[in-house]
């Protein structure tokens, strides 16, 4: 059978997309002004626009929230828009899931609900949610481009110019990525604005891509979600900190990297200029980074041990000193930070030696998951950072270092460290039997049950006990023991049998702050380059200027 | 030591590169006409930019070349401009060498030297050129962001208007990527451009990233390698086909595909129409893929087989096609192609069931390589795509059906396809006891054998003998012996010990074409739903425009 005789049975139109879009915003004409809806107009339009089923990309990652718009979309009516197919980063705020309970969506694929975890549980358990699966960022993008394509995406910026160009500025994030899955499938890309004006610091995103500009009410929500206040880091952290920067860091020159949030690697950024200068490792370790620009890297940048970060987003506060750190940070040409979150997440998977991240719950052969009982998290972006990235061929000595075969064909391998105190906060133990993760598995029905990190593709355990070195366990039963060795008082180490250790240290499996020459009493918080974030303050020279809720001067 | 104490010390800078490029951009500010440089000024223009030393990307990928700046570098003085580090995609040019010959390159990072692989090999010995790293495209854009950094971009763009926004079109390809990580890090952006035009069809990339746009004095040349031949598919490969449709796709139910370039996945493609119709697969395999625009995919997509298709880049004779195909293809607001290697990369990564590619050697363990003798090729987007992404956490039926362990912990995989018939042209055998590979690493000092896709990551061999279902091997030995019962009468083959095959296909180790309902006399040229490009024009309705070497009518 040949086209024409294909066409003549199938009568198939190809602009079926293209003539939809037009024809929705068609419907909304009289309201607009060029590519500029009036605020007020906002739910009138999205309830012309959009169509039962569609898949709607609303951004809400973990900082920035397009927040005029999810809160417009959740006052439509029902009856016009629903069983909608949400595409979101994160299920942040509480309207995100009120569109569920009120049937304007149905379906939702996501990637992290932290702050919205319990609900999303029980209404998982009601029946009222649908869940698609549950990705990683970067999985998450790449579905846009594949099997997950937008109809219609909300997002939020902050300057446009009549014409529809948009600056993003420091939070630029995720918005040019889902904005380009849309706006070149035919789909039809809305965008909130904190203000209009007559000429952009720089365009972020062109006005071609862009469909509707609306200026919100109010600024869209921005969360500072990286900073974390040096008063609180404990003793214990710092420890751990000296023992990842000995044990990991320096053992295996470790040049470029990411840090997860949490104060564990806080500790670390504020170690650097004071105990890694003492070691002499300055130049030599933690030049390059896939990093949030978190203010606790100020007195680690200052002392010159930063060559380039490069930011998945902004952080609140951080604006005036990123500004100011051009041959540090990304800036624009008009000299204020780029992040690019997709970029970011490239960059850490593919471009770094090492991913260091915290968890809550770990098992014997090391799995971990944040997902624990009535509480379905997510994963962000740790299993793509905290993952072999297989398709990898460049080498660095710590990549190299990683290998542990003998043979013509071998290769190395990428650095995932997990951070764990022995306990968590109420005298939870981190090591445990069984993942809770694997019975709310079962319970929602998941075809796997939602592991954030994978035993086989961590390659160091850091607790206050030591590091476990999995890279070099030559089995499953090798890695047990490494991780029982520095598991603690938690029932894994307490049956862990003690005579194992000697061979385990002599074996490159573990080694303990002895082993490393770290003397404990030496973990005090006099060791932290600041103490405050009014030293961070300090340390920037002003530049920094922290939220009023981390301000205690 | 505090800020300020530290900043005495060093008397620190923070914005050199700012600095450096504001003074660079100085010398030719004679030459400028706003971010317009005239074409006769492009060789001063490079030697007053570029320093010694510089890190220097130049766009050049296995389609589009930079070619009005790839020869203006040539021709550079390099008593004036010296020592660069070349950051490329792929070299694909004599002159890209030349660069090296002359002394105005030293070092090269890339991905990417097919045609240039006999002459690199050579200048590697004689210690013309020093290379850093070989890569896969989405590891090379990644460290964009992270330690190769570039001072200076050299890229081509389709149309530029006045203000310097850019129009790249169809061959979007890497330019975005490229620009960003240098724009946004103070580089200096160099765009060379078909033509100056008062209005863009739409913009690709805002002129606030671009700082220099200069009219080539011939259009950017541009390769149709995605265009197969449909004369040349010989019987051997088109029972290949059938035997990957029925043994692979529709037993895994492969939803979502890359397809590498060669012929054996253009019998597939051109099978889709006939006998996966025949077995009643349209709608249920093969919906989604990341890949060019291959022309021999119009029976497919015109039998109404494709739900959508995003593009690494475009291919030459197909604009008008995909322009007219925009609910297939990703298209601007201009109604032509929009392509993106760094996202379809990512996509064919992290969003899509399988990858197939073909392959000129592999060993006994699966491992293989195009790098030969003599040969350095380098891997191209094979790594990335031909790899199980260990960050994946999302489920499809192909992937869940990867699953081979049991236990509460699990995950898919993702399914990665060589195909290679036993022998290749001139008789070699494909199966070999050691790839070439290994000993041009040896001969090369790289720091591990230049691997293309790893044994461990590759899930199924298809050959003209059958099917390898690596992905059940429950160990290594079990591994070789599913290659060796498909590796025909090569060496491999021959030792293979034949009683056991009964065995490997009640584990469901191997498939032959018996196993499968596959008559081997069924692979006939008559399956083919075009038997040539004429045929491909006349499907397409006269919208797929060849080029002059694939006329023969």
């Amino acid at each position: 059978m040949n086209r024409q005789a294909i066409d003549q049975v199938t009568g198939r139109s190809w602009t079926t997309r293209r003539d939809q879009k037009n024809s929705r915003l068609e419907k909304i004409k009289c309201f607009m002004k060029g590519r500029v809806l009036p605020t007020d107009r906002i739910v009138n339009a999205l309830e012309s626009i959009l169509a039962p089923g569609d898949q709607v990309v609303l951004e809400g990652n973990n900082q920035k929230q397009a927040t005029f718009l999810s809160r417009a979309l959740a006052m439509a009516d029902p009856n016009k828009v629903n069983r909608l197919h949400m595409i979101m980063s994160s299920i942040s705020r509480p309207e995100h899931l009120d569109l569920f309970e009120k049937g304007i969506a149905r379906k939702v694929d996501f990637a992290y609900s932290g702050p919205q975890s319990l609900r999303i549980s029980q209404m998982l358990e009601d029946g009222q949610i649908e869940i698609g699966s549950i990705h990683t960022y970067l999985e998450l993008y790449a579905r846009m481009f594949v099997d997950l394509i937008p109809n219609v995406a909300l997002v939020a910026a902050d300057k446009a110019d009549a014409e529809g160009n948009l600056y993003t500025g420091p939070n630029t994030e995720e918005t040019p990525t889902i904005v380009e899955a849309t706006a070149f499938r035919n789909g039809i890309v809305i965008v909130q604005v904190n203000e209009m004006v007559d000429r952009l610091p720089r365009v972020d995103i062109p006005a071609s891509w862009v469909d509707i500009v609306v200026q919100a009410d109010e600024p869209y929500q921005l969360e500072a979600l990286f900073t974390r206040d040096p008063r609180l880091i404990t003793e214990t952290q710092i420890l751990m900190a000296m023992i990842a920067i000995r044990g990991v860091y320096e053992r295996h020159e470790v040049q470029s990297l990411n840090h997860g949030v949490g104060f564990n690697t806080a500790a670390i950024e504020l170690l650097l200029p004071t105990y890694g200068e003492k070691l002499g490792l300055r130049g030599k370790i933690c030049k390059h980074w896939a990093l949030n620009p978190h203010p606790t890297m100020i007195p680690a940048i200052e002392s010159g041990w930063v060559e380039s970060i490069h930011c998945f987003g902004g952080e609140v506060g951080m604006e005036a000193y990123t500004a100011a750190r051009p041959d540090v940070f990304f800036t624009g040409s008009d000299g204020s930070l780029r992040s690019n979150r997709a970029y970011s997440q490239m960059a850490g998977q593919y471009g770094v030696d090492l991913f260091i991240g915290s968890t809550l719950q770990m098992d014997a052969v090391g799995n971990s998951s944040t997902v624990t009982s009535g509480r379905l998290t997510g994963f962000g972006g740790a299993p793509n950072m905290g993952h072999d990235p297989r398709g990898r061929r460049h080498a660095t000595p710590a990549w190299l270092n990683m290998i542990s075969e003998e043979g013509t064909i071998v290769r190395g391998k990428k650095l995932v460290v997990q951070m764990a105190e022995t306990f968590q906060k109420g005298d939870q133990p981190t090591f445990v039997e069984s993942l809770d993760a694997v019975e709310v598995g079962l319970d929602a029905n998941m075809p796997i049950a939602p592991v954030m990190i994978y035993g086989d593709d961590v390659t160091h355990v850091v607790t206050e006990e030591g590091v476990a070195y999995l890279y070099k366990a030559r089995d499953l039963e090798e890695r047990k023991l490494a991780i029982a060795a520095v598991a603690g008082v938690s029932s894994l180490g307490r049956y862990h049998d003690l005579s194992l250790n000697d061979q385990l240290r002599s074996d490159g499996l573990v080694a303990f702050p002895e082993d490393l020459g770290i003397r404990r009493t030496d973990a005090k918080r006099s060791l932290l380059a600041a103490k405050s974030v009014e030293d961070l303050v300090e340390w920037s020279g002003g530049l920094y200027k922290p939220p009023a809720k981390f301000r205690s001067w």
